[in-house]
């Protein structure tokens, strides 16, 4: 990896060493475009026809069935099986800590109000497939969706003709039964705008290659679309270190993040030259003996490792660049918590490798990418929700806001709103 | 105003009625798409050139000074001053309880897993300007940004020259003073993209016409851009009303909307023929005497009344077309608020008129319009944080948890996850 001393670099180097590779949206949205508009129009047909061409879609039904259902949930190895359902089980407990509460307040007397939270009635999750199988990522999102209480949830995947067992269990785990064999910008487009007979959902959540974020990002703001989770980029890690570290530990970590995929970014700020130095030499043993080396050679050309003077700098960095995930491999490392202010999840300690929360700690691995950590969280129970505001105001609760209501409409030059008060207290006066 | 009766419209008339009016995206980013490129490439003095041409800004110093704002707060009238301090105090209380909990749980022995909130650091209003003048809108954004805890808050106007009394005042009550001429979409990218010497923001928040929202739009899948608060379109009110609801009461609600803009959309759902009859006299009568009478002409024309066989239609209609604004005229009207699924802000009882949501209730006046209510919530103080996860494992916590994770990382084919776990527990074998 490429070793680089804070130090060294200028103002302009420092911030080209953490730029983030750009995304080139008007490519990607020159192809997605005519995608989505095509099933506008011409509904499933048009899925159907680019679930062919771009899943290796194998029929015309996309409807997983019951049996094939029923058939994966005795298929499924007893592995595969236990790991799920505790995983499952660890998500749940995290999740159901999320739930929205509910308040009522009287703001003045007689003007009571009060925010209330519903479930999402129709969502859609997107579930990448091709060379990978991700029931993880079905537990992520539709556990959440589950404790909301949304009403219809759906499920697509490129899965062209055999969904994985895991899939299904995951998905059957969390009472999801309405799953089509549809991946990429299309499934974007079934689920965001519908068809004749399916209806379409309301916000649709997950992650994707660069067509399904791009498709994600075009129908979030057409007015015919529907909401997103979250604007995404592709995976990153940033670990901080100081000269307590295992050397080893950190490598794996910057690898298990490293295989992700050829865009994927992985960072190291230490305080140790030692450690820098370590570190750089453990990867490239490591990585040797991993099946996706490939990848991982492709994207540790735009990682590098940052030896820098303070733990302070180190913090400073990170929150400037917002990473996905964020570990901490310090001494007291839980101390330094209420430092971080920008980053989607964080990994306290040396015990805590990223994979625990790609996985089965509980937390969600649903997170903001490419800086967005800097204004969005990552998936919860709320983004399965929204809230509704009330207020009920008795007869003297509006004589008591009257003026105030009355002189502010007429600053805003709204004599209507001001009627509205004036006339339901007419006879008052 | 039109009258239907639900029993005499077929399923796609019914539809046809509730439809609103169509945003025509393409046209209006023809227009804006141009000046948020010119901004990122040449930065303040494009922001500059907009301002004067489309916001009669009559300086080069876009920046209000110290000395306008401290000439505001003294010239502004008494009963403009006490208005905003009360609505101040009424939106503060009620945004105080929004404050979202942190929370800890140890999912399994071991695994400490926990969410913490963060306020985005840097946020900018948008207050609408032009011939209107909304101070109100400056206290439902500033007041949650001040609650959250935002670092840095910027507000952004099309105010030519002279700034409003109010709006300053408004502003200095939740603690802004980085205020800038510059409206519509110059505003927008002048906030997200930043210039030179003024930092961009983390997320935009606010109202404004067409140009504004299709710019927000625009930066909020631009990888250079920000997050914003929602999507949006016209403003809107439907009231539910049964046969004990007064007329007048309701005339002057659908009014006090209609008055908002041309496109503004106002729907009454009753179960009384009398009332239907009496609304529509009534907003005739009322109408006349109101001063933005020709806005309301305009409005009123994609507006109607409709009789419904019972309430449960009601809500069944008014769930599916999901509200801005949604006012319970009926008997008891409080015990139907669990029939509301989707809806931005709700009016409950025949004293609780719109206008005092818009003002000074205490809830917030940033709802999702066009339908978006189906996913969107309000602006809170939620909107101006963000969440983050973290997660400690002690050495046994991950004992504990390693099957899982090795199992559920080899389903998934990544080696270099499972490999992570591996080396921490090598020797303990």
């Amino acid at each position: 990896m490429k070793l680089f001393n804070l130090n060294d670099l200028s103002k302009d180097e420092l911030k080209k060493l953490f730029l983030r590779q750009a995304i080139d949206n008007i490519k990607v949205s020159g192809i997605v475009n005519p995608i989505l508009n095509d099933i506008k129009l011409g509904g499933l047909d048009s899925v159907i026809k680019y679930a062919k061409k771009f899943d290796a879609l194998e029929t015309d039904d996309i409807l997983v069935s019951k049996i094939e259902i029923d058939n994966s949930l005795k298929s499924i190895s007893k592995s595969s099986k236990n790991a799920l359902e505790l995983a499952y089980q660890n998500i749940y407990k995290f999740h159901e800590k999320e739930i929205p509460k509910s308040f009522s307040i009287e703001t003045m007397p007689g003007v009571k109000c009060s925010r209330e939270f519903r479930a999402i009635e129709n969502v859609g999750l997107y579930i990448p497939g091709g060379t990978a199988v991700l029931p993880s990522t079905v537990l992520m999102l539709g556990i959440p969706a589950k404790i909301a209480g949304c009403k219809r949830v759906v499920l697509c995947s490129p899965v062209g003709k055999v969904i994985s067992n895991e899939v299904l269990y995951a998905a059957n785990l969390c009472g999801i039964s309405e799953i089509y064999k549809v991946g990429g910008a299309q499934a974007v487009g079934l689920m965001s705008y519908g068809t004749a007979k399916i209806e379409k959902v309301d916000k649709i959540f997950g992650p994707g290659n660069q067509y399904v974020t791009c498709a994600k990002s075009i129908i979030s703001i057409d007015p015919d679309g529907c909401a997103i989770d979250m604007p995404a980029g592709p995976s990153e890690v940033l670990v901080i270190a100081d000269e307590t570290a295992n050397a080893r530990f950190i490598a794996s970590d910057l690898l298990s993040q490293a295989e992700h995929g050829v865009d994927s970014q992985v960072i190291l700020l230490t305080t140790s030259d030692v450690l820098a130095a370590n570190v750089s030499k453990e990867v490239e043993e490591q990585s040797d003996k991993l099946e996706r080396n490939s990848f991982i050679t492709e994207s540790l050309k735009s990682s590098f490792i940052l030896k820098v003077n303070s733990l302070d700098d180190a913090f400073e960095l990170s929150n400037k660049y917002a990473p996905e995930h964020l570990i901490l491999n310090i001494n007291n490392a839980e101390s330094y918590s209420e430092k971080v202010i920008n980053a989607g999840s964080v990994f306290v300690g040396e015990f805590s490798p990223e994979s625990v929360g790609d996985y089965a700690s509980g937390t969600n691995h649903s997170l903001p990418t490419y800086g967005y950590a800097k204004s969005y969280s990552g998936v919860s129970v709320d983004s399965f929700m929204k809230a509704i505001t009330f207020q009920k105001l008795s007869k003297d609760g509006l004589k008591n806001i009257a003026d105030t209501v009355i002189t502010l409409a007429e600053v805003e030059k709204l004599d209507a709103h001001a009627n509205a008060v004036k006339v339901r207290l007419e006879n008052e006066n």
